[in-house]
């Protein structure tokens, strides 16, 4: 059995880690962390897990002694770099879920996290956690950055395109439509449930943190210059982010050729599911599923892609699962083969 | 006191209609209609206007005896044509709010509504009720076509950019959300709770009847050709429409300028409230307000506009009333001086 | 005119009273204020008001210069009682929305609000502000302690039956559900949309502080020692409560019989409005409509009411409205006259 | 591998059984059926199961082809039973999920359901399949009667206080709140989401079908005569049901002395966590688990006993896997142990 050790407890990538890692066959959780609850029980913070997970809170200062084979961070930014800094030199391996490691370089990090970075070195260790990009460099990886929840469903969406250069690089327009668990764990205004239930809009227009992750990760991955325009608006439901891709074709195409060179991508992801209907949120609940269908409008000549998934697993911990398995030398779908909750 | 006909009591425009009109000073419903449901009261069918409107419901046949000023059709497209035919010579005045006679001519309707007009001869006669574009030519209608939900946010949101020649006419992206009240009052699966609730999906991709309506009014209104990609998607919300709209600029253009923009042509509308955060559905909920914002991405040199209203009110029953107090010649906002019920 | 001020402006009674007041014919809303926002307008606070109010918030010191009428008092339970008490001898009226002046005297009070009373006098003065069972008193009334939402529902539910001692006053059941905003505007845990949504719990059981408002109002009412149970739930809804009463017969019984005594009661109530079938929250949204059913299982010899009421309008902010109207000799549902938001 | 068939795939109980099964290590399911879809796949019907189950729909004539060695019935009351007759002699043991075998006697049956009993026999053979009760006649059961999901919650919380004869046995009132998916998978005005959303009200007044369901077994399983008021509420929520029981202690009591009850009656059922907070249906939701709180009001003597359980489940399909188990000789929990989705 492998060690498994979760820092930072009381938010939901860490209970969805919890909740995935309790039926993984070859793996152990020996630890979780949390400074201001430590000595509770992991149930007394998310008492769904009442006699599921009982375990007792500790400090991070204990991670050594558990002797982890490899820590997941389930921190926030900025919070997360301390500690990838602080442990670069440990034997165990990291998986960051955080946005501090995302990113191409420290300069571009301040200008979109608009705090400076107290890591730089880590920039250059760190892999972006995409298996269905970067499974190689994953099995390698000792520090590996696992996206974010919006940049997974915009990328997967527009990655073949690109590196076919079907599209119009410079004018891909991502309309996300996410819920609610995306703003975290901790009451704000903006999740207080009269503020949501009922309601609907955009947010973080042109600023959203995603926009540079996706357009980096895109150039980086086709080879080509991108420009994204990322606009998340918020949903009055707890989880599921559904991504709209338009893009300008810059050749000859039919919707059949399109679904031909997704299925080239994909057909062989398990976590990748091509549909010819629509992608509906539900139909991914709880799961680790992309749903993902594209379509060909002839009268308008436009493309279309149509990506969901579910923000806290493919989007947070079911992704950093799956890269904790490659990292392992373990069957990439151990623990996620799971079945959506629907209805 | 003006006296007005309810064709069709059965459905939400109907039973908004009557929720709007009843406060109204100078009007009175003198007859509503159900062919399904007469002899029983309207809140036999519609339980919560109890004590409210508690009046009889007849049968269309008998709309002559009432003598009314003006009617209301609230029925479904296809049905409505009929009432239109039968009535033309009728002295009373037609609000017509299905999709009958809102097109150009019989055969875009049969190609978008995959039927034939029986009716052909209204579209000469019916003037399409956008009073912010139209209000004049309402004024001396005879027979109006309330505009579609889905058209009213879209065409507020692009008119003035395309009038006044700032984007590439041919590259409209309008990605729009809606509550379920769209669907109508029938249950249906796609209305099904459990199929609604935490899920959310785009459907009608590439062949929503209101791309057409959207397109073709755009382009009357600007003197332009115009090409509209519009994709709906659907909420688990009861009421509320957000359009988001991409435009390609094709001259220089700044955030403050466009907001001049939008300030000439709509600073004088009672009915649309411009601002400069992202507008909310729940901000109009219950209203006739439409809830307007534009931006500028500089980085990627795109336009970015953004909707809200409510469904039922701004996109049928409210702007049909609008458009009724603009036909008879009363102060255009009587009885539709709402306040949105937040939360 | 008649010149209104409410003190305090950021929750949703506050919000509520301007929504209903806006279009009363007879009063003027002169001043509303905030400690924490002056100087920013009401619609900066509530963006739903824009172009509908304006007003600038200001401190709550400058009431006296406003020369109100009449004050409501939208404030926490606690704060609300230093305002009365430095108000005594101000000549306008007050109504406190808050729970400082409900009950019977100080010592009750701080028993179940665990703070010490700071105007003991206050309690003297105050009339219970339900109309349906004080009209007269409220007529004369300079402080009106407006009821909770929930001993609202729950009182108008059982007073018939225990005035006419119909019922076990000792075995008084009352299983209510609620929807959020009861809970205030403020975000916290139990507030958050994924604590929420999906979900429903009781709590406050045995201790909730509407317990002994209900028990004191019902035995004072009907003359009679009572003894309440009170459970309130949480549902994932903005508005309405509805509360289930559970009573035993000490006499022979009938449906047909208990309908009978209710109208005796209320069928002159223009507020309530009494149903066959059985009650739902979204029948009277957005208004201050009370609906009521009675049933009575001649298999089990229980008596079974439920009420249905929106906690933001009956509950609060329209009951208060009421109340002002009464106190200041003007028709009693002025500006009440709302009809209920369906869907 | 035990062979299983699901006759009736189209329902939420079909769909969840599968949803179940599938990772069950010691069964497999060779046939899946539906009269109207047979030669679909199951994921047509059901999408979320694309890649999962896509095995093809038979009639279900060719059920004894199978050899299956048990058979789930998945049907509506009134169709079961027919299963059940037809089926009689046939070798594999039954379990049925409908209403058709729960009561004690055909007589019973038609005056709650409002039909004749087509197979009166097989109420002798059929077992109560709630194993926390009747686990031993579960074992060697050929026919398992699946509780209801409103019994199985009322049932498990009522029971130890009336085995131990510590309440009042003619005065027991279970306030049941359920979630949507209990009204089943087809389109209904009642399950029409701007019907439900928003919305609570109470249904099913004193002739709810599973109040007598609840009655007998109570009475059977405690010896006493038993009364049962039983009141469902309908929830905008997908899963779960929420019992709130009221009940007269005959006895000097404490809540202390009613935890030892509930602990010595439950300690060792894994499905039941007894709690000291209120349980939360969402702290439940995709799982077999009830929760359970019992709470003693000294000033009211009072007791409240308050469970929580997926109705889908634990109330459906959970529990008829619990059975299976049970019946096959397999460890009760095997594919039951979930972890509850939440948020």
């Amino acid at each position: 059995m492998k060690k498994i050790a979760i820092i930072g407890a009381t938010g939901y990538t860490g209970s969805e880690l919890v909740r995935l890692l309790t039926h993984h066959p070859q793996v152990e959780i020996v630890l979780i962390t949390s400074e201001t609850h430590q000595g509770k029980r992991f149930s007394d913070i998310h008492p769904q897990f009442k006699g599921i997970c009982d375990i007792e809170l500790q400090s991070a200062e204990k991670t050594g002694e558990y002797q982890p084979d490899l820590v997941f961070l389930a921190l926030p930014h900025g919070v997360s770099m301390e500690y990838v800094k602080k442990w670069q030199d440990h034997p165990f391996k990291i998986i960051d879920l955080s946005g501090d490691f995302r990113l191409s370089d420290p300069r571009v990090y301040s200008e979109w996290y608009h705090q400076e970075h107290s890591y730089p070195g880590g920039f250059q260790k760190a892999v972006f956690g995409l298996p269905e990009l970067y499974r190689e460099q994953i099995r390698n990886s000792r520090l590996t950055a696992n996206p974010g929840c919006f940049p997974t469903g915009a990328i997967l969406a527009a990655y073949p395109l690109l590196k076919e250069g079907m599209v119009d690089a410079r004018r891909l327009i991502f309309d996300s439509k996410t819920g609610v668990t995306g703003a975290g764990v901790k009451p704000k205004l903006v999740t207080h449930y009269p503020n949501v239930g009922d309601n609907f809009k955009p947010y973080g227009i042109q600023k959203h943190r995603h926009t540079i992750e996706i357009q980096e990760t895109l150039a980086f991955s086709s080879g080509r210059e991108v420009t994204v325009q990322f606009t998340p608006h918020l949903l009055p439901v707890d989880r599921g982010i559904l991504t709209s891709l338009y893009a300008l074709p810059v050749k000859k195409i039919s919707r059949k050729h399109l679904e031909q060179i997704y299925k080239t991508y994909y057909q062989n992801e398990y976590f990748i599911r091509l549909r010819q209907e629509a992608p509906q949120i539900k139909h991914v609940r709880g799961t680790n599923y992309t749903d993902l269908s594209v379509f060909y409008d002839r009268r308008t000549d436009n493309i279309m892609v149509f990506t969901a998934l579910d923000n806290l697993v493919k989007g947070a911990a079911g992704q950093a699962i799956q890269n904790m398995n490659i990292m392992m030398g373990l069957e990439e779908k151990t623990a996620l083969e799971l079945i959506p909750l629907m209805p």
